[in-house]
Protein backbone atom coordinates (compact mmCIF):
# COMPACT_ATOMS: atom_id res chain seq x y z
CA UNK A 1 0.00 0.00 0.00
CA UNK A 2 2.91 2.22 -0.84
CA UNK A 3 1.45 4.06 -3.86
CA UNK A 4 -0.82 6.72 -4.23
CA UNK A 5 -3.71 4.85 -5.56
CA UNK A 6 -5.30 1.08 -5.08
CA UNK A 7 -7.62 -0.98 -5.95
CA UNK A 8 -9.03 -3.73 -3.88
CA UNK A 9 -10.00 -7.26 -5.46
CA UNK A 10 -12.52 -8.76 -3.58
CA UNK A 11 -12.64 -12.39 -5.70
CA UNK A 12 -10.65 -16.30 -6.10
CA UNK A 13 -7.29 -15.55 -5.60
CA UNK A 14 -5.52 -12.92 -3.08
CA UNK A 15 -2.99 -12.61 -0.23
CA UNK A 16 -5.40 -12.28 2.35
CA UNK A 17 -8.52 -14.80 3.55
CA UNK A 18 -11.93 -13.47 3.97
CA UNK A 19 -13.68 -14.43 7.25
CA UNK A 20 -16.65 -12.17 6.32
CA UNK A 21 -18.35 -10.16 4.52
CA UNK A 22 -21.42 -8.32 5.64
CA UNK A 23 -23.76 -5.20 4.96
CA UNK A 24 -24.04 -1.96 7.68
CA UNK A 25 -26.65 -0.31 5.52
CA UNK A 26 -27.46 -0.54 1.97
CA UNK A 27 -26.27 -3.35 -0.17
CA UNK A 28 -23.71 -5.90 0.70
CA UNK A 29 -20.68 -6.91 -1.62
CA UNK A 30 -20.80 -10.62 -2.67
CA UNK A 31 -18.96 -12.67 -0.63
CA UNK A 32 -15.59 -13.81 -1.62
CA UNK A 33 -12.80 -16.07 -0.19
CA UNK A 34 -9.74 -14.35 -0.91
CA UNK A 35 -8.75 -10.22 -1.06
CA UNK A 36 -5.69 -8.86 -2.85
CA UNK A 37 -4.47 -5.33 -2.79
CA UNK A 38 -3.15 -4.23 -5.59
CA UNK A 39 -1.75 -1.01 -7.24
CA UNK A 40 -4.14 0.94 -8.98
CA UNK A 41 -3.18 -0.05 -12.25
CA UNK A 42 -3.37 -4.06 -12.04
CA UNK A 43 -6.65 -4.73 -12.62
CA UNK A 44 -7.41 -8.43 -11.82
CA UNK A 45 -9.39 -9.95 -14.87
CA UNK A 46 -13.18 -10.91 -15.01
CA UNK A 47 -11.49 -14.63 -14.04
CA UNK A 48 -10.24 -13.66 -10.38
CA UNK A 49 -12.32 -10.82 -9.19
CA UNK A 50 -16.03 -10.83 -8.34
CA UNK A 51 -15.53 -6.59 -7.13
CA UNK A 52 -12.74 -4.27 -7.25
CA UNK A 53 -12.93 -1.30 -4.96
CA UNK A 54 -10.41 1.97 -5.41
CA UNK A 55 -9.25 5.13 -3.53
CA UNK A 56 -6.41 7.29 -3.18
CA UNK A 57 -4.18 8.03 -0.39
CA UNK A 58 -5.16 11.57 0.57
CA UNK A 59 -4.28 15.01 2.33
CA UNK A 60 -5.67 15.31 5.62
CA UNK A 61 -9.36 16.28 5.76
CA UNK A 62 -10.14 17.31 9.16
CA UNK A 63 -7.03 16.56 11.64
CA UNK A 64 -5.36 19.88 12.93
CA UNK A 65 -1.64 20.05 13.43
CA UNK A 66 -2.38 19.43 17.06
CA UNK A 67 -4.41 16.00 16.70
CA UNK A 68 -1.66 15.00 13.97
CA UNK A 69 1.40 16.32 16.74
CA UNK A 70 -0.97 14.19 19.30
CA UNK A 71 -1.56 10.86 17.41
CA UNK A 72 0.62 10.89 14.58
CA UNK A 73 3.23 8.98 16.50
CA UNK A 74 1.14 6.38 17.56
CA UNK A 75 0.13 5.65 14.54
CA UNK A 76 1.76 2.25 13.63
CA UNK A 77 2.29 1.50 9.61
CA UNK A 78 0.86 -1.57 8.06
CA UNK A 79 2.54 -4.86 7.28
CA UNK A 80 3.23 -5.48 11.06
CA UNK A 81 4.41 -9.50 11.05
CA UNK A 82 1.71 -10.01 14.34
CA UNK A 83 -1.18 -7.82 12.90
CA UNK A 84 -2.44 -10.97 11.05
CA UNK A 85 -6.09 -9.87 11.06
CA UNK A 86 -7.97 -6.81 9.76
CA UNK A 87 -10.78 -5.04 7.82
CA UNK A 88 -11.80 -3.62 4.61
CA UNK A 89 -14.75 -1.39 5.25
CA UNK A 90 -15.85 0.78 2.91
CA UNK A 91 -18.20 3.69 3.54
CA UNK A 92 -20.50 5.78 1.44
CA UNK A 93 -22.19 9.24 3.31
CA UNK A 94 -25.02 11.00 1.75
CA UNK A 95 -25.54 13.68 -0.13
CA UNK A 96 -26.84 15.85 2.20
CA UNK A 97 -23.26 14.78 4.22
CA UNK A 98 -21.09 16.42 1.09
CA UNK A 99 -23.46 19.83 0.92
CA UNK A 100 -22.16 20.46 4.45
CA UNK A 101 -19.35 22.96 4.87
CA UNK A 102 -16.04 22.27 6.03
CA UNK A 103 -16.65 23.29 9.84
CA UNK A 104 -19.94 21.50 10.32
CA UNK A 105 -18.51 18.50 8.74
CA UNK A 106 -15.29 19.21 11.33
CA UNK A 107 -17.57 19.86 14.20
CA UNK A 108 -19.82 16.64 13.91
CA UNK A 109 -16.32 14.32 13.05
CA UNK A 110 -14.41 15.73 15.97
CA UNK A 111 -16.87 17.03 18.64
CA UNK A 112 -19.86 15.74 18.36
CA UNK A 113 -18.37 12.06 17.50
CA UNK A 114 -14.91 12.36 18.97
CA UNK A 115 -14.35 9.74 15.96
CA UNK A 116 -10.87 11.03 16.14
CA UNK A 117 -9.96 10.65 19.79
CA UNK A 118 -11.91 6.97 20.10
CA UNK A 119 -9.44 5.79 16.86
CA UNK A 120 -6.33 7.29 19.18
CA UNK A 121 -7.33 4.99 21.94
CA UNK A 122 -7.12 2.01 20.29
CA UNK A 123 -3.16 3.23 18.95
CA UNK A 124 -1.01 1.69 18.39
CA UNK A 125 -2.57 -1.78 18.39
CA UNK A 126 -4.57 -1.04 15.54
CA UNK A 127 -3.55 0.02 12.67
CA UNK A 128 -5.64 2.36 10.11
CA UNK A 129 -5.13 3.71 6.75
CA UNK A 130 -8.34 5.53 4.46
CA UNK A 131 -8.45 5.54 0.84
CA UNK A 132 -10.62 8.12 -0.82
CA UNK A 133 -12.90 7.46 -3.72
CA UNK A 134 -15.49 10.09 -4.08
CA UNK A 135 -12.97 11.89 -6.45
CA UNK A 136 -11.76 9.62 -8.62
CA UNK A 137 -12.55 9.68 -12.19
CA UNK A 138 -14.50 6.09 -12.77
CA UNK A 139 -17.36 6.27 -10.79
CA UNK A 140 -16.86 4.19 -7.37
CA UNK A 141 -20.03 2.83 -5.24
CA UNK A 142 -18.32 4.51 -2.11
CA UNK A 143 -17.03 7.63 -0.47
CA UNK A 144 -13.89 5.61 1.62
CA UNK A 145 -11.98 2.29 1.80
CA UNK A 146 -11.41 2.09 5.39
CA UNK A 147 -8.92 -0.22 6.30
CA UNK A 148 -7.40 -2.08 9.66
CA UNK A 149 -4.91 -3.83 10.81
CA UNK A 150 -4.35 -5.56 14.16
CA UNK A 151 -3.42 -9.11 16.20
CA UNK A 152 -5.40 -11.27 16.94
CA UNK A 153 -5.78 -10.74 20.31
CA UNK A 154 -7.22 -7.65 19.67
CA UNK A 155 -10.21 -8.74 17.74
CA UNK A 156 -12.64 -7.72 20.67
CA UNK A 157 -11.16 -3.91 21.26
CA UNK A 158 -11.90 -3.98 17.42
CA UNK A 159 -15.22 -4.71 17.68
CA UNK A 160 -15.77 -2.10 20.37
CA UNK A 161 -13.93 0.32 18.05
CA UNK A 162 -16.72 0.00 15.49
CA UNK A 163 -19.52 -0.01 18.01
CA UNK A 164 -18.29 2.96 19.33
CA UNK A 165 -18.19 4.74 16.16
CA UNK A 166 -21.50 3.59 14.52
CA UNK A 167 -23.23 5.01 17.89
CA UNK A 168 -22.52 8.61 16.88
CA UNK A 169 -23.64 11.27 15.06
CA UNK A 170 -21.43 11.29 12.18
CA UNK A 171 -22.85 7.26 11.47
CA UNK A 172 -26.37 9.24 11.02
CA UNK A 173 -24.83 10.21 7.61
CA UNK A 174 -23.68 6.72 6.44
CA UNK A 175 -25.96 5.30 3.66
CA UNK A 176 -23.90 2.29 2.58
CA UNK A 177 -21.31 0.18 5.09
CA UNK A 178 -19.76 -2.69 4.55
CA UNK A 179 -17.19 -5.27 6.29
CA UNK A 180 -14.93 -7.37 5.09
CA UNK A 181 -12.93 -8.93 7.56
CA UNK A 182 -9.96 -10.93 7.03
CA UNK A 183 -6.72 -12.92 7.88
CA UNK A 184 -3.16 -12.42 6.66
CA UNK A 185 -1.86 -15.50 4.85
CA UNK A 186 1.18 -16.91 6.21
CA UNK A 187 3.56 -18.66 4.18
CA UNK B 1 -20.62 22.15 -16.51
CA UNK B 2 -23.31 20.30 -14.83
CA UNK B 3 -22.04 17.10 -14.33
CA UNK B 4 -19.78 16.26 -11.72
CA UNK B 5 -16.55 15.16 -13.67
CA UNK B 6 -15.62 17.06 -16.46
CA UNK B 7 -12.70 17.39 -19.12
CA UNK B 8 -11.19 20.66 -20.68
CA UNK B 9 -9.82 20.41 -24.55
CA UNK B 10 -7.34 22.27 -25.76
CA UNK B 11 -7.13 22.10 -29.74
CA UNK B 12 -8.18 22.98 -32.84
CA UNK B 13 -11.94 23.06 -31.76
CA UNK B 14 -14.16 24.07 -29.16
CA UNK B 15 -16.72 26.82 -28.27
CA UNK B 16 -14.15 28.88 -26.69
CA UNK B 17 -11.67 30.64 -29.15
CA UNK B 18 -8.60 31.35 -26.83
CA UNK B 19 -6.50 34.83 -26.97
CA UNK B 20 -3.22 33.64 -24.59
CA UNK B 21 -1.83 30.86 -22.76
CA UNK B 22 0.77 31.50 -20.70
CA UNK B 23 2.66 29.97 -17.81
CA UNK B 24 2.70 31.80 -14.31
CA UNK B 25 4.79 28.90 -12.91
CA UNK B 26 6.47 25.94 -14.35
CA UNK B 27 5.84 24.17 -17.65
CA UNK B 28 3.25 26.25 -19.81
CA UNK B 29 0.56 23.98 -21.99
CA UNK B 30 0.88 24.13 -25.48
CA UNK B 31 -0.93 27.26 -27.06
CA UNK B 32 -3.92 26.24 -28.87
CA UNK B 33 -6.41 28.29 -30.92
CA UNK B 34 -9.70 26.55 -28.79
CA UNK B 35 -11.16 25.55 -25.58
CA UNK B 36 -13.97 23.14 -25.16
CA UNK B 37 -15.89 21.57 -21.98
CA UNK B 38 -16.95 18.50 -22.35
CA UNK B 39 -18.31 15.85 -19.63
CA UNK B 40 -15.89 13.12 -18.35
CA UNK B 41 -16.45 10.37 -20.60
CA UNK B 42 -16.24 12.23 -24.53
CA UNK B 43 -12.81 12.24 -25.01
CA UNK B 44 -11.83 14.83 -27.96
CA UNK B 45 -9.37 12.25 -30.06
CA UNK B 46 -5.68 12.70 -31.35
CA UNK B 47 -6.97 15.14 -34.17
CA UNK B 48 -8.83 17.79 -31.75
CA UNK B 49 -6.68 17.85 -28.29
CA UNK B 50 -3.28 19.01 -28.10
CA UNK B 51 -4.02 18.94 -24.34
CA UNK B 52 -7.00 17.32 -21.80
CA UNK B 53 -7.41 18.07 -18.16
CA UNK B 54 -9.61 16.67 -16.43
CA UNK B 55 -11.53 17.36 -13.17
CA UNK B 56 -14.16 16.81 -10.63
CA UNK B 57 -16.73 19.35 -8.69
CA UNK B 58 -16.49 17.98 -5.24
CA UNK B 59 -17.24 19.04 -1.55
CA UNK B 60 -16.04 22.76 -0.12
CA UNK B 61 -12.79 21.90 1.55
CA UNK B 62 -12.36 25.01 3.61
CA UNK B 63 -15.13 27.55 3.27
CA UNK B 64 -17.02 27.66 7.13
CA UNK B 65 -21.02 27.87 7.27
CA UNK B 66 -20.40 31.32 8.00
CA UNK B 67 -18.44 32.00 4.98
CA UNK B 68 -21.38 30.03 2.64
CA UNK B 69 -23.83 32.06 4.15
CA UNK B 70 -22.44 35.38 3.99
CA UNK B 71 -20.50 34.81 -0.16
CA UNK B 72 -22.85 32.39 -1.34
CA UNK B 73 -25.60 34.52 -2.39
CA UNK B 74 -23.59 36.47 -4.32
CA UNK B 75 -22.46 33.74 -6.57
CA UNK B 76 -23.29 33.97 -9.78
CA UNK B 77 -23.91 31.23 -12.11
CA UNK B 78 -21.63 30.08 -14.84
CA UNK B 79 -23.07 31.00 -18.85
CA UNK B 80 -24.38 33.88 -18.45
CA UNK B 81 -24.83 35.61 -21.44
CA UNK B 82 -22.69 38.66 -20.70
CA UNK B 83 -19.73 36.93 -18.99
CA UNK B 84 -18.03 36.15 -22.88
CA UNK B 85 -14.58 36.30 -21.82
CA UNK B 86 -13.04 34.03 -18.92
CA UNK B 87 -9.74 32.23 -17.69
CA UNK B 88 -8.90 28.34 -17.38
CA UNK B 89 -6.18 28.75 -14.80
CA UNK B 90 -5.14 24.80 -13.76
CA UNK B 91 -2.45 25.09 -10.56
CA UNK B 92 -0.94 22.39 -9.11
CA UNK B 93 0.66 22.94 -5.16
CA UNK B 94 3.24 21.62 -3.63
CA UNK B 95 3.85 18.30 -2.00
CA UNK B 96 4.96 20.40 1.23
CA UNK B 97 1.15 22.16 0.94
CA UNK B 98 0.02 18.82 1.00
CA UNK B 99 1.55 17.76 3.67
CA UNK B 100 0.08 20.63 6.22
CA UNK B 101 -2.69 19.70 8.25
CA UNK B 102 -6.06 21.06 7.84
CA UNK B 103 -6.03 23.77 9.82
CA UNK B 104 -2.79 25.11 9.02
CA UNK B 105 -4.16 24.77 5.32
CA UNK B 106 -7.39 26.65 5.97
CA UNK B 107 -5.57 29.29 7.91
CA UNK B 108 -2.94 29.93 5.31
CA UNK B 109 -5.76 30.65 3.08
CA UNK B 110 -7.97 31.98 4.75
CA UNK B 111 -6.41 34.07 7.81
CA UNK B 112 -2.72 35.14 6.02
CA UNK B 113 -4.10 35.19 2.66
CA UNK B 114 -7.80 36.14 2.55
CA UNK B 115 -8.23 34.03 -0.38
CA UNK B 116 -11.70 33.86 0.31
CA UNK B 117 -12.33 37.20 1.19
CA UNK B 118 -10.50 38.49 -2.30
CA UNK B 119 -12.68 36.25 -4.23
CA UNK B 120 -15.67 38.15 -2.63
CA UNK B 121 -14.66 41.47 -3.48
CA UNK B 122 -15.06 40.58 -7.23
CA UNK B 123 -18.46 38.81 -6.64
CA UNK B 124 -21.09 38.92 -8.36
CA UNK B 125 -18.62 40.16 -11.41
CA UNK B 126 -16.65 37.50 -11.49
CA UNK B 127 -18.65 33.92 -11.92
CA UNK B 128 -16.04 31.32 -10.89
CA UNK B 129 -15.89 27.75 -10.28
CA UNK B 130 -13.30 25.07 -9.19
CA UNK B 131 -12.54 21.44 -10.14
CA UNK B 132 -10.36 19.35 -8.37
CA UNK B 133 -7.88 16.78 -9.92
CA UNK B 134 -5.54 15.62 -7.38
CA UNK B 135 -7.43 12.53 -6.59
CA UNK B 136 -8.37 11.62 -9.55
CA UNK B 137 -7.50 7.68 -10.90
CA UNK B 138 -6.03 9.00 -14.15
CA UNK B 139 -2.56 11.01 -13.23
CA UNK B 140 -3.31 14.80 -13.59
CA UNK B 141 -0.52 17.36 -14.14
CA UNK B 142 -2.46 19.80 -11.85
CA UNK B 143 -3.95 19.63 -8.52
CA UNK B 144 -6.70 22.18 -9.59
CA UNK B 145 -8.80 23.57 -12.64
CA UNK B 146 -10.18 27.54 -11.69
CA UNK B 147 -12.56 28.58 -13.68
CA UNK B 148 -13.51 32.03 -14.26
CA UNK B 149 -15.93 34.07 -16.23
CA UNK B 150 -17.01 37.87 -16.77
CA UNK B 151 -18.84 40.32 -18.72
CA UNK B 152 -15.17 42.30 -21.32
CA UNK B 153 -15.67 44.79 -18.80
CA UNK B 154 -14.80 43.40 -15.79
CA UNK B 155 -11.31 42.03 -17.45
CA UNK B 156 -9.59 44.38 -15.53
CA UNK B 157 -10.64 43.37 -12.36
CA UNK B 158 -9.88 40.28 -13.06
CA UNK B 159 -6.43 41.00 -13.90
CA UNK B 160 -6.12 42.64 -10.55
CA UNK B 161 -7.87 39.63 -8.56
CA UNK B 162 -5.26 37.32 -10.04
CA UNK B 163 -2.69 40.26 -9.07
CA UNK B 164 -3.77 40.07 -5.42
CA UNK B 165 -3.81 36.24 -5.27
CA UNK B 166 -0.87 35.93 -6.32
CA UNK B 167 1.14 37.85 -3.91
CA UNK B 168 -0.32 36.25 -1.01
CA UNK B 169 1.44 33.78 1.18
CA UNK B 170 -1.13 30.78 -0.38
CA UNK B 171 0.75 31.11 -3.33
CA UNK B 172 3.99 30.27 -1.73
CA UNK B 173 3.04 27.17 -2.39
CA UNK B 174 2.31 26.95 -5.98
CA UNK B 175 4.08 25.27 -8.77
CA UNK B 176 2.81 24.95 -11.50
CA UNK B 177 0.41 27.59 -12.98
CA UNK B 178 -0.78 28.35 -16.57
CA UNK B 179 -3.51 30.52 -17.79
CA UNK B 180 -5.63 30.31 -20.93
CA UNK B 181 -7.26 33.01 -21.03
CA UNK B 182 -10.94 32.75 -23.65
CA UNK B 183 -13.98 34.47 -25.46
CA UNK B 184 -16.81 32.64 -25.83
CA UNK B 185 -17.80 32.73 -29.52
CA UNK B 186 -21.31 33.74 -30.02
CA UNK B 187 -22.76 32.62 -32.99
Amino acid sequence: MSDRFITMVGGSRGSLRVHDVRALSGESLDVVPYLDVRPWLAPAGDSVARWQLSGAVSNLRYATSKEREHYGSLQPPLGRAEARFGALIPIRKSAAWWELPQDTRRSIIADDSRHIAIGAEYLPAIARRLLHCRDLGSPQPFDFLTWFEFAPEYATAFDELLARLRATREWEYVEREVEVRFERIVS
